[in-house]
């Protein structure tokens, strides 16, 4: 079996998280639905698949100390920063440069750092797979979800019927007609129905010379860019060029700048109990509940209350006769939502922005 | 006109306003509603009735200091101190003690600590009417509120349709038939339909010799009390024997243990913009609200919020898609209510304390 490198993706703020989410303890570093931090999860996850020594970690200035700190397996060299964000492609080109110096014909595994996975054996069986179709084939390969409901906060990846089987359709693997953003919820039901509709986990495994020669082919910008890093790499002017190159890049999604574009694009169905937890309705709907349907942390009193989250760390909070209620205590600001609208907690952010209310950020 | 004294009551807690009220900082030291503290408003209150020197304050160990801190003109040997709360029967005779070594004949102002009234104007005219009343009558004058709707937080007071009217009806002043506990809502509506209840506001008007007269007549164990107390009265004497006295004291309130029992009892009808400003959902009702009908304290973000009260000292609140909520938010302590259940707020508190959470009382 090939060498198999792992890229996770850590560069967000889970905004629509706070307040529990912010820019110096953001999402992926928090314990965010039980034990382990989001991104030690994701790590620990890899056991048997990649080294931690194969492991890499993109992610930005702020986050770069907390994620040493919380990985220690993890060389820190292995832990690389992005002056500012430009969405995935840049993500993974930059990763892909580093370690097509250690072995271009390698695999990489590329998942986000902020994902929950509650069957982890399925999900070794899946990324086995994937590692073998990408190796064998030198295409894309992308892990699409099984779908449970008409779920409007997930991109969809349409898998194509093919009337020719491609030879690993026997093991799941499908190709793929298109990829739709998050849908309304009238499509997302359409979606289900049809049967032919994936979720889109953003986990990808691809060869790195395969990746990159797409990039190539697709977005020529990057790949001028990522030459003029990997000419550097190594050297002082790595991180001069690193902020030049990032300083004009556009920020593309991999799936939008490549994915949809490329030709050898496979989708592999798994089912593993993934969630992004993209939101707090996310958490609220995989926590295990009591039985009135509440999921508490901490030093909270309830009384008549049902079908709630209610979190605090450290200071008490009384609830008294309500229903359907996200509230989330901090030690400097306070949540309170009705569940359904936790896609809204940005806003909050937003707002909290445009004021540059920037210790609440 | 008659020297007038007034007992301003402030031994309670405000449990019902949990978590800002607390045993350190109780509901009447607090700003509840808008500028001044509630004790402060209510000496303010008597400016042109009484003068600061014979305003006396009764309270317990905890609130002296702040309440002195607060009320700089009270001459300090006025705010006396009950080593426990007995209910107000106690604390009106304590307090008259020290009143009858000034001025036995003067008339005795009682009013809590903790209530709003917006028509200061009238309730100075209904005020100076019960000090005439209590003053030439020797009897007992309670005012009375006119209800405006059916509010089961108060009691009511029923007037006694008199056929041969006393001298001073044309003055709005009645005589009592019977007191009635809070009612239920059904009981309420029956009460405001009639016509004749009234609620009953806790203030009363009377001479001084008047009430210890009653209270030798109806609470004996009382009477003997506050002789033994008055007999050590300004020697060092006074706090133990204080002490050994309330030890055995039963708490009861003077409405059940003389109004009721009283013959000369008076009620004065009042109609001043009371409140007793008793939970959450009451500081709601008489609060100035925005467009959406929130009342809003503090560094709060709304989006889709109606009908709600919300309040933050320091901290960031954001509030997403909720409706006749209440959300109190202190440093160390938070509530979440829906709007109509803080009567209920008293059982988180009776709860802290069952838990021995005495850092949250």
């Amino acid at each position: 079996m090939a060498r198999v490198f792992a890229l996770i993706m850590a560069g967000g703020v889970g905004a629509r998280f706070w307040p529990r989410s912010r820019e110096k303890s953001p999402k992926q570093l928090l314990p965010i639905a039980g034990e382990g931090t989001l991104i030690q999860n994701t790590v620990a996850r890899l056991d048997g698949i990649v080294e931690t020594k194969d492991t890499f970690i993109v992610t930005n200035r702020i986050q770069k100390a907390p994620i040493i700190k919380q990985l220690p397996t993890i060389p820190p060299n292995n832990v690389l920063v992005e002056p500012i964000g430009r969405n995935t492609a840049p993500c993974i080109g930059l990763a892909a440069l580093f370690m097509r110096r250690i072995d271009p014909e390698a695999v990489m595994l590329v998942l986000p750092a902020d994902h929950i996975i509650k069957d982890v054996e399925e999900f070794h069986r899946i990324i086995s797979t994937g590692i073998q179709v990408a190796s064998e084939t030198k295409g894309l390969v992308t892990i699409g979800i099984q779908p449970d409901r008409p779920e409007t906060g997930y991109g969809y990846v349409q898998i194509l019927e093919d009337k020719e089987k491609n030879p690993y359709s026997v093991q799941g693997v499908f190709k793929v007609k298109t990829f739709a953003e998050k849908p309304n919820l009238q499509t997302a039901e359409r979606f289900l129905e049809s049967g032919d509709f994936v979720w889109n986990s953003g986990m990808f495994i691809w060869r790195i010379d395969s990746i990159l020669r797409e990039i190539g082919e697709h977005l020529p910008e990057l790949h001028q860019g990522l030459q003029n890093i990997d000419s550097v790499l190594g050297t002082e002017k790595y991180v001069p060029t690193l902020e030049r190159v990032y300083g004009i890049l556009r920020g593309i999604s991999i799936d939008y700048g490549v994915m949809e574009k490329a030709s050898q694009v496979y989708v592999l169905k798994g089912d593993f109990g993934w969630s992004d937890v993209g939101s707090w309705d996310e958490v609220y709907r995989i926590a295990e509940k009591d039985e009135q349907g509440n999921v508490v942390i901490g030093n909270v009193i309830l009384k008549d209350v049902k079908n709630s989250i209610i979190q605090s760390n450290g200071k008490v909070v009384g609830v008294l006769g309500i229903e359907d209620l996200i509230v989330i205590n901090t030690d400097d600001a306070l949540l309170v939502c009705k569940r359904g609208k936790s896609q809204e907690v940005k806003e909050i952010v937003d707002y909290l922005k445009r004021k540059r209310m920037n210790e609440f950020l």
